[in-house]
């Protein structure tokens, strides 16, 4: 088992990684109802170990769709009608037990509910575990425009059972390693070369590979989010490769691209962004583009038209007085966030990258 | 003009109540791009001066409908998508101008919008300036359960000009200063005598004196709030007659009270209950009275049945564990929170005051 510590102005809080992460949520107590925000099919496979392991034996499931289009404005009220009916109050317990969708809409609901409940992030997918849960940031999309509202939010705690991914499919596990590879990126030579070594063939069952993989991964977030709570800089960073994929999933409606794909495309482009710009050494380049291409193969861009995926990069909402702040990769651990690219090269390295004139 | 100061964990602010007070957005600078939540009839009647003292000549206004059926889930999605599409973001300022519907609206949304903007709190109405504008609770109602989802977001700055309230329909003025009279009952005898002498006759136009009214009632909000901002206990004395109100108001839909109104018979109903707890002199409870009914005339409640009215209470959201915190006067500036009342007590408030037995 390992442990992470989130520091917070709300108040630091635990990450545990391992198997049998939930046992964690015994150390909580003192609430008046626990309610376990999840999907049905989760529920079914791991709601009795969950009951069991952590204590709440008579924890009661609300259950949400999976998919995307859960995370509603809508949704999110019908949750709430469904935690008044159920009698929760302001000392009930949320636990988000699920992936991104699932933990960024339960943290809304519970940042929201009675102006804010507690709640536990028990993340069930690479993704979220390596990323979403982690940070406290909580979110729903409106008509299409992802994360539009939100709340900064931190968990009381996350627990994350690498165990869990055995039960993923082989692409949702595939997408959340994208995420590990971002944080790769970010990290530095240690952890880029540790999973270098480790991606291929790399399996959802194999939980102790996977239980560092995570909490290695996991720590970078953790000591991003720890600096800088509300995105006022440096968590900027984690937006590596965000940029063209918010865009990329919203050219398809969300309907093409798991997000982890989106933001593989997304990396491979501002690697591809960073070399024309002379940030990054190509030999370098090639080094990130053949790790992120190592996970395996990603939807395809070819058909995309370039003026529609590009024309939807100012959406971004890290685009302060409508300009983008690109991070851009300097070197494995190293990287520039900046608003000066000239649109040119935007364009360009969207182009070489959906042509496959780079070699990736 | 005067100036308040409300602290807050999110930083301090102050409330500014006097006429030109929205010369104070002056002194707010650097955002990308300010907009005005509003209605159509009030920023037709204050939007050019609005935009003229405030020195935001650029300002935007999003309109919404008058009435509580604004303050939705649905209508918060919208603004935000509005927001969007008029290009706000992160560092843009958003102002609610408005009373409590478009407060609450307004400040839920600049809590929410990409994870939270800057607000700024205009009230116009007599309600507002005196009481929802402060504190920085902000909230959407969800299928008529009143204020289920919310945040707690302080207000960068709020602006009080008691000389818009000369707009004001006598009903909306009148409930208004229900909440004033709660503010005195909760003060103490220097207010609730300064107020006991100037209710009879006061007229919406009668700017000098609403100033010091405002600018006092607002005081004893603004001291409560200071010193409990989250409502770990203390602020729950602001809901005094919000138990009984609230299951008026929903008991009729939301359709026939306006919310001071609403709180008014609520005040009538705990000050019977505290009479029937042996908390208050009933010589106490009788000034108390005269003064709620000095106000003004109220919507009838002689034909709401007993039963349903009692039955909604336990929804109160200040209920912990499904018991109701009953916030009980004790005499003029002395008020107990307290969960232990006996149900045949609040019965018979309830029905004492509906029958019109004790004579207020």
């Amino acid at each position: 088992m390992r442990r992470l510590l989130v520091k917070s102005s709300a108040g630091d809080y635990r990450v545990i990684v391992g198997r049998g992460a939930w046992q964690a949520l015994r150390r909580l107590r003192g609430y008046t109802s626990s309610f376990v925000l999840t999907e049905a099919s989760l529920w079914e496979r791991w709601g009795r170990r969950f009951a069991r392991e952590s204590g709440r034996g008579r924890v009661q499931p609300i259950l949400v769709p999976s998919g995307e289009t859960s995370k509603s404005l809508a949704r999110a009220g019908n949750v709430a009608a469904e935690l008044l009916e159920r009698g929760a109050d302001r000392r009930s317990l949320l636990v988000a037990l699920g992936g991104g969708v699932v933990g960024d809409l339960g943290g809304f609901v519970a940042s929201t509910y009675m102006r804010g409940i507690d709640y536990v992030q028990a993340p069930t997918t690479v993704l979220a575990q390596v990323d979403s849960a982690l940070g406290g940031k909580t979110a729903v999309n409106i008509r299409g425009m992802k994360n539009l509202l939100g709340t900064f939010c931190a968990p009381r705690l996350v627990v994350s059972d690498p165990a869990v991914l055995a039960s993923l499919s082989p692409r949702a596990f595939q997408s959340g390693l994208y995420e590990a590879v971002k944080h790769a990126i970010l990290s530095g030579p240690g952890l880029f070369g540790w999973i270098e070594n480790r991606i291929p063939g790399l399996k959802p069952g194999h939980t102790k590979i996977l239980e560092t993989l995570v909490a290695r991964a996991a720590q970078v977030k953790v000591d991003v989010v720890s600096r800088d709570e509300k995105e006022a800089g440096l968590r900027r960073i984690l937006n590596l490769g965000h940029t063209y994929g918010h865009a990329l999933e919203e050219a398809t409606g969300y309907r093409r691209f798991l997000h982890g794909e989106a933001v593989a495309w997304g990396m491979l482009m501002v690697t591809r962004l960073a070399e024309l710009a002379n940030l990054l050494d190509p030999a370098v380049g090639k080094r990130i583009a053949s790790l992120v291409s190592a996970v395996g193969p990603l939807p395809r861009i070819c058909d995309l038209g370039e003026d529609k995926v590009l024309g939807l990069l100012p959406r971004d909402k890290k685009a302060v007085g409508g300009r983008i702040h690109w991070v851009l990769p300097e070197g494995i651990g190293k990287v520039r966030v900046t608003p000066d690219v000239p649109q040119a090269a935007v364009a360009q390295a969207f182009r070489e990258i959906q042509r496959g004139v780079v070699n990736v």
